[in-house]
């Protein structure tokens, strides 16, 4: 009999397949290719063919827009949303509207065409990740923005169309309902039970051991409880923070370390899959508090999704959390 | 410079491009094409493929499970949910779960192979509709259900697996997240303004026009102010309505009608997309109230959504919804 669990932090319910359970090898699962180089406006040299810079590594001094970086940050050449202008929020009738300002950048995260996080090095994850700080820490001093989206299209398969390894960036004038949900509803627990939710689950994942995948010594990663695609993996730091952006320096470190391990895991197990991950953090203004606990969120792209998911925020999963937790944690992962 | 929106209803921000709007043609459109009959479970005479039909239309006194029908309503042969069994509520920690009890059924909505909603008579399309309704009513007698759910998978690339046209119903023992939002924000705008929400909007939607696609006597279809999706769209009836299974039988014909015209339309302009649409109705136990409105709400398959949408519940709309009503006002569609 499938079983209906609830997600604690959003409410929403998700049918959980425990008969017929899909194990890795039964979806149809398509490997991310790299294919070649050709004109890629990501590859040393090429960096005039990008907007200019706003952010690189490793280049020590040298001229911006070179070769040399390691880590390089450039505005999306077709942004979401317009840096330029003053934000103008308007009534249309009974509805809301204001114009698109944003910010809308490409971290690409390393200078090798065939490289991927998971088969970087932990250092050079660890740089992907203090850009991450770094640029968000600037566009926050932008007063028109109230969120800062990092995320991450692996393969043509999660939306990726340049297939050069790179993570996306868009600062937004509004939080994006889901992280508002999140953040809401995490108060409201604080408010009744003045503990963070996520530091509950947290502590009920470590004793039940079921759903856990991987931890280090600051990071713990798991299958959420109520997931609703196959293999969806959370990461979190284990002492409370409330800020990606605002976290120790020793944690970036810690994070990129389970983030590439856990990347290698999901290569193995699933065979280089396509996936998408977000990293969900406090909003602009709100980064100090007692309730919210930064995460990063892995979706393995494995299932074609049915349509009517969009009309009802309604989910099958047909790999209990727990079957895929097991088959993650016994990957067959070197540690280097 | 492209436009922030609000659904007013939920509360989702989406960004839509002004500058480089689509058209139609800019989709990598692939039509629905029927490909052929095989060993088709749906077709006349294949009736002892299926599970034993719950409900039938035409066949007037006929042996049941033979052919003869118009429509057909038969169990899933693989349900998502179990309809055997006593509902049992648990916690595990401080999660929550059921087991997975509920009714997973197919309707199908012609005898013909060939059919589609958008080429059957109105009559026939009349038929699907009132299948919905018997099937709702029915299961609602069971008080075990929460929420009985219709929506159709229209094509391979909307997640259909059968190709013999055909709708499904879920019945719940929870509520999805989705109606559970709009119910909610409806009641809260009914109580601050003692109106019907999607009645206000209805009325702003009729005054400006812009947005608005088709209509006859009792309904009303248009694309939404702040749609996810490119030519996402609605329909409503024009009085209020709380529940699609209590409404009075005229308006089944009417809804029948402009659903198909809708279809004709889309069918027109993007070429046989594939598509999901979904009745949004109340709860079970809410039927009769003043604030939710139900309605169809349908998304054809353009875009390859990129997997970052669901860790946001952010998206970017490459297509104003004045633009994509503008288009399917305009269509060439002939009344029959």
């Amino acid at each position: 009999m499938p079983e209906l669990r609830k997600d604690i932090i959003t409410g929403r319910w998700v049918i959980i397949s425990t008969d017929r359970a899909h194990r890795p090898s039964d979806f149809l699962r398509q490997s991310v290719e790299i294919r070649g180089v050709g004109v890629c406006p990501f590859c040393p040299g090429g960096e005039a063919r990008t907007p200019p810079e706003v952010l690189a590594y490793g280049r020590n001094g040298g001229t911006p827009n070179t070769a040399g970086w390691s880590v390089r940050v450039v505005p999306n050449k077709f942004p979401a949303l317009g840096i330029e202008g003053t934000l103008d929020r308007q009534g249309e009738g009974i509805f809301d509207k204001m114009n698109g300002i944003g910010a809308h950048e490409v971290i690409v995260e390393t200078p090798n065409h065939q490289g991927s996080l998971a088969a970087m090095d932990e250092h050079s994850v660890e740089e992907v990740l203090w850009a991450y700080r770094d640029r968000i820490l600037d566009l926050k001093r932008d007063r028109r923005f109230r969120y800062i989206l990092i995320f991450k299209n692996h393969g043509e398969a999660a939306g990726a169309t340049i297939e050069h390894t790179h993570s996306q960036l868009i600062a937004l004038p509004i939080v994006p309902k889901r992280v508002r949900e999140e953040v809401d509803n995490s108060k409201k627990y604080f408010g009744e039970k003045e503990r963070c939710i996520f530091c509950d689950i947290l502590r009920q994942e470590k004793e039940s051991g079921v759903r856990v995948i991987a931890e280090n010594e600051d990071c713990i990663s798991f299958s959420p409880y109520a997931p609703r695609f196959p293999f969806e993996t959370w990461l979190l730091p284990k002492r409370h923070g409330s800020a990606f952006e605002d976290a120790q320096p020793g944690l970036y470190k810690s994070s990129a370390a389970l983030l590439r391990d856990v990347l290698r895991r999901m290569d193995v197990v699933l065979e280089r899959p396509a996936y998408n991950y977000v990293i969900h953090t406090s909003p602009v203004g709100e980064e100090a508090n007692d309730h919210y606990h930064w995460h990063i969120e892995m979706m393995p792209r494995l299932t074609k999704v049915a349509g009517f998911e969009w009309g009802t925020d309604f989910y099958l999963n047909p790999t209990p959390p727990e079957e895929a937790a097991r088959f993650l944690r016994e990957a067959a992962v070197r540690a280097s």
